[in-house]
């Protein structure tokens, strides 16, 4: 497909992520994201094929962004603390630039069916997967004390949950944020 | 109200938590609760008045529990890491024995309106500011270094993200679960 067409697309998902986050999956019509956007149905089902591959499409693309960075640190970051601060500021960085596709992801993903639901629980174990390798790294290397098995959970808790609060222009980066939350529990989790 | 009508009451805000859980505010309809709690129409108005109602009920209760945990606490223990810890265990306590109510709220309460929607608002930031004054409180006495703004999101975030994994049955308690996730912050936290 073309440049314009991939603009066009991502403009209509960009759209579409801040009416679902305002108003609902359910809340929102295609005819009200068909004039947001200012198409018709047809040419909107050019761009997007069906309301719940939308939603799949908001959800998905985001975290398929943040295993990429994650695979990529797998592969040149031995450090596992490092690693862990590289995972915290590049996701702390996407939530807040893409805070509506986030919302849309963390209230709406469940409505998705079959497949694309499937899907994207695999996207997210493999996501929290790369969390929970730096922990066990870094226990087994001795960086680490033994942690909880649940350790990787409230350390992902603590960045997820700033798609509620977090705004890319506040008086700090998204980076220093993510060093702050992460400096203040590194230090309990060191052997 | 008599007790048989509290307790009808109770049953189907229950049910209708669970069923918002599963398939969303929108998704699910008042004739749909009312199939599953085996009452009709008229009777189920006489419990409830209507959906945002019970949307809104859903969505105050487990945080109004927690406010007044949390008024108690502030009365009866004068240290802060005490206090946060009294928090935290009765926060994932509560999402774990309520996590259906919890999914709802954090997964809808936006789509209340107005004066009800306003007040769950005011209720977060009430229950988010006795975090805050036990975490300011241990900085003015000296017991945390100077900690960052936007800490309190992220211990919170540790917490409220809860309601996506947790289950009262699992191999910790809760409240053992909070005590882990606590005790790796505050190390980090402490002067």
């Amino acid at each position: 497909m073309s440049d314009k067409y991939d603009a066009n697309r991502d403009r209509v998902l960009q759209v579409a992520a801040e009416l679902f986050a305002k108003s609902g999956y359910h809340g929102t019509g295609i005819a009200d994201l068909g004039t947001a956007v200012g198409l018709g149905r047809g040419a909107l089902y050019h761009y997007i094929g069906s309301k719940e591959a939308v939603l799949y499409e908001i959800s998905s693309r985001q975290l398929a962004q943040m295993n990429t960075v994650a695979d990529e640190l797998a592969l040149s970051e031995a450090d596992p603390e490092k690693r862990l601060r590289g995972l915290a500021r590049a996701l702390m960085r996407n939530i807040a630039e893409h805070r509506a596709e986030w919302t849309v992801f963390f209230r709406e993903y469940h409505a998705l069916t079959d497949e694309r639901r499937d899907r994207i629980i695999v996207e997210r174990e493999r996501y929290e997967s790369h969390w929970r390798n730096a922990l066990e790294q870094g226990i087994r290397d001795g960086h680490f004390r033994v942690l909880p098995r649940l350790m990787v959970k409230g350390l992902l808790g603590m960045f997820n949950y700033s798609y509620l609060w977090i705004t890319p222009a506040g008086a700090e980066t998204p980076e220093e944020i993510a060093d702050e939350f992460l400096d203040a529990v590194i230090i309990g989790m060191r052997a």
